[in-house]
């Protein structure tokens, strides 16, 4: 556990974003939450857009060791399984990002910039591990390009939106919301399992 | 057309909350907009939110003439894709507020309530819908409740989510996300459509 000064302005601003949504918060609030003087936390960072594109480093981190395939790994889908519920594991701790996302991206751009790149990258991942999944006879090929881009982009879009969805359907979100998103995604991939029929 | 000065000033509002972004609009930038005294505009809605509440009334109003089943219709892939269209576009005519849902939704409780209602409306017709067409032969039977409820959901999940997926993804939404939106339907349905194989 980090216990730098740093850190532990990052560990309070989360929690506060978290539980009252990041328009909600000033850096005051976190000062506040810390026990710091204003001074001090802008010293650290200069504003809340600093401190939230400093969050996004570390989802974007999670996600980089989320994603790692292990050298000398036959592809699984219990191995993608494991990689979609730790994804909404991340996504449940920094559930602010996701859920105010649009609002965060319009307000800075270095931001969105830094999401967008996360994003292209994560998409051409997600497109090579199903050609892994394809090459090692796990997933019958998926079709034309377009038949591959459509998989891919309601994967992303499970991956990215589902929590949120069912946030915005009123209940915060539970374990079985997060066992549901995995469900979902074996669903779309059922159709294309080897010696599967639907 | 309808010219009437509430119709006027939620026409006002609708385009500077698509262009700016809720939270970058007040009453009085809408007032502006019309060259309207903020004292006349209060006359009629006392606050920003009772616009937006006005607001999704009328998407619900357009969602509920896009989804009527004309008495004695055949169900067909063709009609419920061109529900699938005109929800599209229903939702790009009023993008700000499933850009900004989460925020929209914390903000009141009461436009809360009335979108949760209207999902869950909305769920109950999907299922019922793709029952209908299952009962009509155009679909093989979904299987069991779990897997018509995750199909359900991931059909509610485009439908609410894939244009604010592409528009976070940085590019303003085209014609073309929609068409593809349209397909990336067709494509959760491709497993169960009769005659059908993966």
């Amino acid at each position: 556990m980090p216990t730098d000064t740093k850190s532990r302005i990052l560990d309070a601003a989360l929690a506060l974003f978290n539980e009252r949504g990041t328009a909600n918060v000033t850096t005051n609030h976190i000062a506040e939450a810390l026990s710091m003087s204003p001074g001090n936390l802008y010293y650290h960072y200069r504003n809340k857009a600093e401190i939230v594109r400093e969050l996004f480093a570390r989802i974007a981190g999670e996600w980089a060791v989320n994603y790692a395939v292990p050298p000398a790994t036959m592809p699984s889908i219990p191995m993608m399984e494991a990689m979609v519920a730790g994804n909404f594991e991340i996504q449940a701790r920094y559930r602010f990002f996701f859920r105010d996302l649009t609002l965060l991206l319009n307000a800075d751009p270095e931001l969105a910039a830094a999401y967008r790149a996360n994003r292209a990258g994560g998409i051409g991942n997600t497109r090579f591990l199903i050609n892994l999944f394809v090459d090692a006879g796990v997933l019958t090929p998926i079709g034309d390009d377009a038949a591959l881009d459509d998989l891919v982009q309601l994967l992303w879009l499970v991956g990215d939106f589902w929590l949120v969805f069912k946030d915005t359907g009123g209940a915060e979100f539970s374990q079985a919301d997060m066992d549901q998103g995995v469900r979902l995604f074996r669903r779309l991939l059922t159709p294309h399992l080897k010696g599967n029929s639907p």
